[in-house]
């Protein structure tokens, strides 16, 4: 593995000590995965108490009064037996003091297992993880070219997600493997998760069965008794926007709170399409929505973890296209921390991405940036969507994939706050260098510089002459050459051979039981 | 003018009301400035009360201890005057109780005048405004072509700056023009700000005598009596860190003085280079370095409005080369705002720039976007830098000048904070749709859509099919589009007539005084 391959990454502060793993990569040129990013700066938290409050109960007034459509069978008959008011058949009026004692029992951090105990992962209050993007049916390759995703595409995904330190994650679908039939997508997605990286994952919720499929994959992975106590893997349920929760979604989410495991509880914002025209109310909209969908994990199992989720944009009144980026996101963000915190129920959100540029240009640059500043200082636990996305979720761009993780080992940096530890030391070195010195050649300078300033490898600095004499390159480009050097160096960290066969039996049997066509389902 | 130059721009709650000039901006489809920034959202204060102190502490440690050089004989006798031990000839050892003597007398803050009244500016506290880029020795055009600017080009950007709501300020050399001698240039330049636009403008520091000349005009703009209470112009005076101020910079910063009008006090930091390689120790020398400037203001003139300063980077110790949007420069932002509001002083930051791109690209965006975000959550009040910076400063893209200006447009958006005052009319749409509908053709969606949600005109968020039919144009080609139409639609803010030859004839006979051979000085 040549020098190239090294990323200068950033310490960390946690359990195991992310500056030891700064060091260990330094000194052995690997990629040891960051721990979970345990948060020290002071989040943003633009509303009092009495107006998180004005939300709380804006929101409970909505599903006491408006109510909330679960168009599910199973869910209506829970819902019954715990003594909620159905009516018109599906709508669920949910009484505030039901929903309060019902999401009191979600615990409020747990710990995310991945098949590597060493990438277990925090889960809750001050620690937030990256995790890629997914859900991509185009993606732009190693040469930038857009085309249909195949098996292979999602395997290098996977790959890049276990190579890159900030990435906490090899999430499951980046890419829709198109080169598979559709009904049988979840099964492989699922191998190559759990196959290409060590890291955790996340399980697809495209029906109940599919899911069904995930967690008996999970079981046979980790061990079925294993599953009851530890939360192995997360799955995505959107809601649909306003106020409707569909059976494909509930009957997903019942089949990772049967086996105890988190669901993602998302409602899905296009602000001012399918929420009102105003943030206040848009998050009162979704907080009821994410309410109600966390209650019903808890009518299903009573502690299941679960997770409050969003998927948030603003809709252009211009064009009808969903926008990332904007200060109302930002907003949006910074309140759903302020709710989930609240209601002491850790929390997901979308990062750098949600843009909707086509090609890696400063658009996507600028809407990347300003989500992930705005969901660090939002204080998310579940970054999702860290990596990859551009053209609105369209496509997942190898390029855009390595330059996002790149910008969530700085955003991790920045989030792990200021180091004291050596202040007095570096001081003693203004006393040395006194008025008109450099401190380049200075011992403290020569033992710190690495630590202490970040050196993004994908971003240019040198002088545009220097540029040019290097072939005038883009970040485009540069970022390519990095995706290919880590897939060179990647090394595959082996499953079980036991296990590997197991799964593989399982998928076979499955592929012959499962009729060959489906209909496609994406979440966000 | 067309539809295309219409800016929809965010709504402000200041003096004269945003919402009000968000108004006008859609029935006349001007360009009218947006009032300074009112910041609501809480800023990010990542230092305790005794971390604030221990920096205090130090950098006055390094100010009695180690002191600091003034290469000028006139500011050594100033500070003998007031009684500061000098050492050495031209180091000045302060003691921390004249240090907090002399700054006790700067404003926290003040009305920053412009020609036109409508554009004058409160300055400091929980304000914000901001001003281009200045001090580029290349230009990218209207082409996108890279070359040596001209006075021309210089006045096309004056008319950006004029047009584009989001901005504050003319500032002064956007771009050095070079097709007249650096000699006069000051004078050409300061005309330049003066007549193209009619909000606030920069000072050229470049000499004492240049400085002097651009107050002379000042006082010709705005009369010599007016100069004495009203603060009308800025000049930025950088220190030649660590722990120096020369003479060219305290020679401009006493003109300024005398004349009652602000100096950004601004030490120049590549962090590692000429600070210790340490974020809290390089806040600890900037922050001495600059109150001891901001200390001589007050020796210079007692009672002077002085801003505090600086500028940041980071040094890649790889390459030599300075660094943006690295995440140890938003944790000194975040210090520096603390600290500047420990001292009850109004403060300046660099912006969405400072950027190492050579073109409008991906990293521009990420670079410019991230500090952007930091410089918001600091609170800073002087947000300099902030359109067309790329390629470390060394052009200034008309381009990235209009893209910029929509981001500021966007922070000022998000800084402005949560709007409630429609909030229980927008929840009584949630009870008008119910579960299930739209809210497209709802009436508080019609009426409210335009301020609820940012629109950006330069981010393209359709279809990739869409775009492509559209001609696949990259963000720079649009945003190349809007500023030829902004220009095509300027329309000059005159001056009196007496006032501009006044200030021809000035130019003319210093041009005639100013042998035409002297050195270029830039400034940050």
């Amino acid at each position: 593995m040549s020098e190239s391959h090294e990323t200068i990454m950033p310490e960390g502060r946690t359990r195991k000590g992310g500056r030891a793993a700064l060091r260990r990569q330094r000194a052995r040129r690997d990629n040891t995965m960051l721990p979970a990013l345990k948060r020290q700066l002071p989040l943003v938290e633009p509303m009092s108490r009495e107006q998180i409050e004005k939300i709380d109960a804006a929101s409970l007034d909505i599903l006491e009064e408006v109510g909330v459509v679960f168009r599910d069978d199973q869910a209506i008959a829970d819902w019954k037996s715990v003594g909620a008011e159905v009516r018109d058949g599906d709508r669920v009026h949910l009484d505030r003091a039901l929903v309060r004692e019902l999401i009191e029992s979600i615990p409020s951090s747990f710990t995310y297992h991945a098949r590597n105990p060493d990438n277990n992962l925090p889960f809750g209050h001050e620690h937030s993880m990256f995790v890629p993007m997914t859900g991509a049916p185009y993606l732009r390759d190693l040469d930038d070219r857009r085309r249909s995703p195949t098996l292979d595409d999602l395997a290098n995904f996977h790959k890049l997600a276990h190579m890159l330190p900030s990435m906490h994650s090899s999430a499951h679908h980046i890419v829709e493997p198109m080169d598979h039939v559709v009904a049988h997508r979840h099964l492989r997605i699922t191998y190559s998760s759990m196959k290409y990286s060590d890291k955790t994952f996340m399980g697809m919720t495209s029906s109940g069965k599919n899911a069904e499929d995930v967690l008996d994959m999970c079981a046979i992975l980790f061990g079925e008794e294993y599953l009851e106590t530890h939360p192995v893997v997360t799955g995505n349920c959107n809601g649909n926007s306003p106020l409707v929760w569909d059976e494909t979604m509930l009957s997903a989410m019942r089949a990772f709170n049967r086996r105890n495991q988190p669901v993602l509880c998302s409602p899905f914002v296009l602000g001012g399409a399918n929420t009102p025209a105003s943030t206040a109310a848009a998050v009162a909209q979704l907080n009821a929505e994410a309410l109600s969908a966390l209650a019903y994990t808890q009518v299903v199992r009573k502690g299941c973890p679960a997770i409050y989720g969003h998927y948030l944009s603003t809709v252009s009144m211009a064009s009808g296209a969903p926008m990332a980026g904007t200060p109302e996101i930002s907003l949006m963000n910074f309140m759903i921390g302020q709710m989930a915190r609240h209601y002491n129920v850790p929390w997901r959100t979308s990062n750098t991405t949600l843009g909707g540029a086509k090609t890696l240009d400063a658009q996507a640059g600028y809407e990347s940036a300003t989500t992930m500043m705005a969901v660090l200082m939002a204080g998310a636990n579940y970054i999702w969507h860290s990596a990859g996305w551009n053209e609105a979720g369209m496509h997942c761009s190898m390029a855009k994939f390595v330059v996002d993780a790149e910008q969530c080992a700085m955003g991790y940096r920045m989030a792990q706050g200021i180091q004291w530890d050596d202040f007095d030391e570096a001081l003693a070195a203004v006393r040395d260098i006194g008025p008109g010195g450099h401190y380049l050649g200075h011992a403290h300078t020569l033992a710190k510089f690495q630590e202490a300033f970040f050196m993004p490898r994908l971003f240019d600095n040198n002088s545009f002459e220097q540029w040019v004499a290097d072939g005038s390159r883009d970040i485009t480009e540069r970022a390519l050459s990095e995706a290919r050097a880590l897939l060179h160096a990647y090394e595959e960290p082996k499953l079980d051979e036991a296990v590997d066969e197991a799964l593989r039996d399982y998928i076979d049997r499955r592929e012959r039981e499962i009729p060959a066509v489906d209909a496609l389902n994406t979440e966000h």
